[in-house]
């Protein structure tokens, strides 16, 4: 697999296959690891750092990966880093390293293994829609294969130990990216955000911790991985995420009965624009398809499909359109290949 | 001519024939003239206002108009009304009349007479684009063919004798209703309307003195009436609107060189959501038009005609949309109708 493999193809876990992903985009599970008998990332010097990385591949290709899938951030440019964190296979904290630091992918790009980010091992597993527990056992499956290569820290009292505490105990994250229009304009939202916390969830933005919300994406993710059992994580993220669709689902019907006209409206307009705007921003194109991913919800529309959608969720990004140019640009002119684009894949939606 | 007549067809003054019409919609020139012998109309009881109408009806058929198309506003409900006002063929000022006022119109609605507004007789000729000369020659020759009958209030130092001063001497008002999108958008318009100004020139918005700017669309006229020849005031008029034509074509000039892609945005995203909005507000719509029109004059846009939009500026109209439909509606089911109605225009304009 090469740079540009990763590039030009739809990741799978954004295929509109899964459970209910019309509202759900991916489910993402992810385990954090060290291995025992090295200091943790932030402490090791180089010749260590390079030492985890190899012992991680070794581990790695015994558990079904292609090391010559690894890409190392010595070997990305700025461009090329952006291009991974766009399509989240690595986190902007690592896209600042540069030495001995990467991430393994897995063809299809449903798993993948950042190495020497915050901790060793930053194991990620993700799938379209919504089916947390088929990300869990995708993840602990390779977290099984890798353990028998490696020796992962851990204490009898507080389970695996991570750089930060916050991780430690099942080193889990599950998480969902999902779709909330209705709660967002029934201003129902807050509501939602707040319950969702006192249950024990964290709702960020599309691009994770410390991100806006734009085009009505959220993630929730578990906060706390320790205290529970894996299973106890993922099946209490599912039970919050499926009340959080069916919050959504009712504040869509409430929508249409109060506002019908006025979402039609939008929904319609958004098609509009999408098919002959010239210039359009990341943010304006994100709320746009928010509004057609709603109107396809509603069966407002028939097209464009989900999967489409879902596409240009990703290739419409800075680093995605620049490296499909193979130039650079600044932000103007990517507002306009990105309408281009855009355009481009709305030729055949009819109005 | 019955009043469904009028409502369904469009103004031949808006029908894309003259000069330079793709910036200058209609040019007008408006006469005032009292009868002598009778009170000024607002001093005047309901007997001579009665009989005014009468010998100005009787004039007015020897000067070529037909009497039975004589629109009273006894005869006129409110929606009638502002279907009159919106077609430019009575003024607010003689709606609020019941009793012995009214217009009677030429087929064609190129020519009309109001009756007993602030003066005896206003006397209006219009016609598409910039041909100030042609209205000024209708006007005068129906103003000749009615002092043939009737004997007008003059004085040998003031000239023709007005209910309001302002309007004296020659009661001559000439105007155009004229689209100036790119002064506006370079922000040059405020200081051609100051220049305008200091000619003797009032601009004002698309529905006359008082109202807002809406559309980019502005009316030109004469400030005085009186002091010069109406040729004078008609070359005087003429000259100031051809410098501002150009005005208006060197900044669209300027705009497309510093701002294409913004301007190609513009006028691209208008006919998107012209063609898809299920709401629009006759406001909104006038500043999506007026981009369309714009898009017409750069080239960028081959369809929608001028002729068209025109026709939809008059017909989109809340007092239009209602007599269309035959019921009262409110101005959110209004502006349902309206979008629906556009979008019906739209349906061969390709994106």
């Amino acid at each position: 697999m090469t740079f540009e493999t990763i590039t030009h193809t739809l990741p799978a876990w954004l295929s509109e296959e899964g459970p209910d992903s019309i509202i759900v985009l991916s489910s993402r599970a992810r385990l954090a690891r060290n291995i025992e008998g090295f200091l943790f990332a932030h402490r090791a010097d180089d010749k260590t750092l390079n030492h985890i990385v190899r012992e991680v591949l070794d581990a790695a290709e015994a558990a079904g990966f292609d090391s010559s899938n690894y890409f190392s951030t010595d070997d990305l440019d700025d461009l090329k880093k952006n291009v991974l964190m766009e399509r989240h296979l690595i986190s902007p904290a690592l896209a600042k390293h540069d030495g001995s630091h990467g991430v393994l992918v897995r063809e299809s790009e449903k798993a993948s293994i950042m190495v020497n980010e915050e901790d060793h091992i930053r194991l990620q597993a993700l799938c379209s829609g919504l089916d947390t527990g088929q990300v869990m056992e995708t993840a602990r499956d390779i977290e099984d294969l890798l353990s028998h290569e490696l020796t992962f820290s851990q204490s009898k009292n507080y389970g695996y130990l991570t750089a930060c505490p916050t991780n430690m105990g099942t080193g889990l994250r599950v998480s969902v990216l999902i779709h909330l229009p209705a709660l967002v304009l029934t201003k129902e939202i807050q509501r939602v955000v707040r319950s969702a916390g006192q249950l024990g969830m964290a709702v960020r933005g599309y691009r994770g911790e410390g991100s806006d919300v734009v085009g009505n994406l959220f993630q929730i993710s578990n906060q706390k991985s320790f205290g529970r059992t894996e299973s106890e994580i993922v099946s209490g993220l599912d039970i919050v995420v499926r009340q959080i669709i069916d919050y959504e689902k009712k504040a869509a019907g409430v929508l249409m009965k109060e506002a019908g006209n006025q979402v039609y409206d939008k929904v319609w307009r958004s098609v509009g624009i999408l098919k002959t705007a010239r210039v359009l921003s990341t943010h304006e194109f994100m709320n746009l398809a928010s509004a057609v991913r709603l109107g396809r919800y509603l069966g407002i529309l028939k097209q464009p499909e989900i999967h489409q959608l879902n596409e240009l969720l990703i290739i419409t990004q800075p680093g995605h359109l620049q490296e499909r140019s193979g130039d650079r640009f600044d932000s103007s002119e990517r507002d306009r290949m990105r309408a281009d684009l855009i355009r481009e894949r709305f030729v055949d939606v009819s109005v």
